[in-house]
């Protein structure tokens, strides 16, 4: 059986885990305030071109995306974000457990638009009821987003500039960043990205690493005290080493980059096979996550020797499905299915 | 000006009043350990023939949402509600404030149907990933809902039924339940309507009192610890009385069901005369709520004598706005009305 | 049986009383935005010489110390207050309920001195792993504190003093402000007292009101969205009016502070009787809480016609005792107590 | 430099270290859902002869201690603690940010005594004001404490004798439970523990892993839906199997208990040679830390080849520091150690 289910199936890159066997005697000071989380600090400031920015590594998303919006909501706001955002989904309510409700926005892709940020904050403003009614206070965006798609330059500079415009700080959601920037319809650069907004974490468990998410702030008021969020929600990890040798690994000669490229090169052959079979494809994904829709017996005949995720009913007796690569996929198994998808049933 | 914009617009019914005069210099326990709660609780049970429900008065429909919700709900569960739904738009994430997702289900009136529910409830329990979203752990109900409709028995009990297949308790939000019950098309007599929900609340704010409502559990596992829940959430008040007094004279005699009827004859009134004037009516209201939708020019000529609140944009110029009616809405101001209504501009 | 248990025994003061009644048909707009609640406003402004101050109503002294607190703190921070503050013991962790900790610190009558507060934050800024802690991020006092004690202008500008030079916002619970005031030991008016603080509140319940607390804000930065936290904790009163009817007596023509001042004269009779009997007192209360240590024949005695209230056991059989006069203690309950005391066994 | 500063210095047990890299390719599910995850639970089951335990990975204490705790309490309860209880001093307000208030018990050494707790539950249960007051929701207990201290069969049998009649849970935080057990003077088999407690965990990270926590829950009510807590408090890593891969080596063949064993062996020599010199030892410690009072001018002496962690001033210029073994403290440093101790000023 090949999966392609998601991008969190096997451990490490080889380089992080032998980095991890080298380093495993050495006592350090934990917490995260060792050589390695320094040094892993460093080399995210200078890939974001944001030497003041400060790093912060937690372990997983759902923590990261707890942490970072309850340390910059008051009582009586709530976070902005696309319907389909993870926060508004799949993470049990954990923003809500902060006391903070979400406020979703329709979406196709799971992309927002400037248009829509801005229309829910004038008429807020404007409201005469308002303290009756949460105030949208951030903006949260995934990019990729969790069905796949990005943001352009100007998308993600038109958002920026409304949340200034109304005062709301922007976060994005990076746990898949690395195939977000790989994808070859992307035009942001890292520092661009880092540029366009106030905060945001860039993914490691998806992309390479055992586990790990490295918050980076840009805006000088949300980096007071952040230590004491991570502590207080949980993520500050007693061996915090363990999160500094693994970034610093992937971000030394950009690892990061060149395996989450390589996990895109595969997930578009994923995707031209499926087109030219004549499968119609759910959503645009130019990134790591593909999604087919697929007659009854197309998924019978795949599910044979592929594991892929269910994602939604698409009528008819179709389904919409995930296939998904990721710096771990082995070329011949990305061959295999190439194979299979030509020979599959029309 | 003549105002039906709120049901809130007055202080108390002349005899509560009187109460409070006469009781004033009486020194009491407090912290509603009183006789006048004794009291109050009593007639309530009786009017709900509920002889075992506990009874608990609180300040306002905000706090009485918040205790309840947040004193039955496990931190991984949120409430299910109808999209219009006062704990979802209009109390400042009050429910999210004590940690809990409110999940909102699509309405045109403010009612959800059995199926709805149902639906939900059999797709989460059947969800591989169930633990990555929120529980739904209850429902609430308005009765009657913020646009004025009210539940039939047969949908109720239906409601009723889904939830306790499923074990979660139903709870209904009675701020305006006086003028709902004496809607002429309802068929639920109030203790139908109490052996038909787990907990619900019947309003005093709007349909009387100063301030009060009166939660009545029926449910035994929700009874425990109820007082707490009131402390803590500043729902408590110090001169305890001041409800149980309140309480006791809206249910001597079947005052709270006098005013409220005959404050929906009024209402009723008013929108038979819209409809006679050829004025479309927004909802199928029948309580003492009505929303006419207005062209521009005739809102404009209601506006220089009376006072009526905006509710939402008909398009075409039109304007759906609320005219409230109330236990003191006098009824010369009806007719003035009425007169007018006829008069203004096609 | 004459009652000395508490001071909300009974209703509110006539004056109250009468323009409740005068005032009930007239209609005003809802949630504090009528002209009896500008006009309350207006007088207490002028009553703590803070023209700039924002001044809101609240129903109760537990909602009112939440609402406060939780809406000053961020998420890693706690309020430090005296062991036996009211938010520390009695309001069924109200404060937690909220996601911060209260930071109790030692005192034999609740008061807290300027030197304990220094330290804790001295030792807070020094600390190597801080953000293990919770950080102390404002200071909560009561005046009069919750067995009597008054600060005097002295201590209190110290408090203020250290508060200030670690930027954390000091707060007064005036639940009994008006007693505390009135005490003959007392050296501060209230524009002092409003002077040396960032942000307090009035008490109405126990001085006059049927309920009612006046939060006056004078620190700028916490004046922001403060009506949005009142609507969230459930006490924006629909008609709230009530409260701003009530402040608005209580402070025409000084009535708040010369009924407050009789109830301590009154107190003070009580405590000299007691110590020409030779009886303990506890704590060194003037103000209207006096705290006699009983032996058991002389509380059996006294038990007979008064009802005092239980405070705490003080060994060798005897115990502490609460009696409590208010501005509605009727003179001949005095007069009587006083006969009793000269007379009951030594 | 020698560092006996704390327990988690280093990585990894070799052991985990090589499954970890034996496994690293294998592709499984994600979330805890994975055969070695499984399999570790069987182990941990069989270790504690509690085969209907539930069984969850977590990844660090505070995140455990929050879950755990949040999951069990209603928003009314607290939790019952010693003021040394981790809990307590330092995750930064972890369980108030979930809503509940820390009841912390005076103690020596970290330890409460059944009788402490009895007293605390009876005066409640008997309390006339009762919800005034946050109710005692559960017992928290550390074993050992966090000084090292560790209780007895009886002791711990006791309390939850107490615990059971009140109809409260025992929790147990086992952050260094290995060493607990390893412990000369303890008389608890781990079987024993687990009896004698509704919950507790399992410390990895401080005995032999990465990172991770297992906890155990063995009574019935407080298995339900218990994967929801760990995803909303942000717990569930993706690759869960880092979790099940670790414990399931340090179950095999009782490496857990050997190398926990060897840790406490050493830190008794070490206590032995402080003894020896006639140095006093804060708190009876029979675990793996141990806390000599020392003067200045042997602190001076050590800190020159060795780092130990300040604990507490002892006066006259002595201070209390700690000196930590572990699974991984290298026979030559305690050796080097025990040389100084007797060479150092008297």
């Amino acid at each position: 059986m090949i999966s392609f289910q998601c991008d969190y199936l096997v451990g490490a890159h080889p380089k992080i885990l032998q980095r991890l066997n080298e380093t495993n005697w050495e006592a350090t000071p934990g917490y995260g305030c060792d050589r390695y989380c320094e040094s892993a600090k460093k080399r995210i400031q200078a890939a974001c071109a944001a030497p003041d920015a400060d790093v912060h590594f937690l372990v997983g998303g759902t923590q990261t995306n707890t942490t970072v919006i309850a340390s910059i909501l008051r009582p009586h706001q709530g976070v902005l974000c696309a319907e389909e955002g993870h926060i508004a989904c799949h993470e049990t309510g954990a923003i809500e457990s902060t006391g903070h409700k979400v406020l979703p926005l329709p979406s196709s892709d799971g992309r927002i638009t400037a248009g829509q940020v801005e229309k829910i904050l004038r008429e807020d403003r404007s409201c005469e009821i308002r303290e009756h009614m949460v105030q949208p206070g951030m903006l949260y965006l995934s990019f990729p987003t969790e069905s796949g798609a990005i943001y352009s330059k100007k998308e993600l500079a038109d958002l920026y500039n409304v949340c200034h415009r109304y005062g709301i700080p922007l976060y994005i959601d990076g746990a898949r960043l690395g195939y977000g920037l790989a994808s070859p319809r992307n035009d942001l650069t890292l520092p661009e990205l880092a540029a366009l907004c106030d905060i945001f974490y860039i993914g490691g468990t998806k992309c390479g690493a055992l586990f790990g998410e490295a918050v980076v702030i840009r805006r000088e008021a949300l980096k007071r005290d952040f230590r004491y969020f991570i502590k207080q929600r949980g993520g500050m990890l007693a061996k915090g080493r363990l999160l500094g040798i693994q970034f610093d690994v992937l971000f030394e000669d950009g690892l990061y980059f060149s395996i989450c490229r390589e996990a895109v090169t595969q997930a578009l052959r994923i995707r031209r096979a499926f087109e030219e079979k004549g499968v119609g494809m759910y959503g645009g994904s130019t990134t790591n996550q593909q999604f087919p829709v697929l007659k009854k017996e197309q998924l019978a005949f795949l599910n044979e020797r592929y594991r892929s995720e269910f994602w939604a009913d698409a009528g008819a007796g179709r389904r919409i499905v995930r296939f998904c690569t990721s710096w771990s996929t082995p070329e011949q198994d990305v061959e295999a299915l190439l194979t299979d998808i030509a020979v599959m049933p029309d």
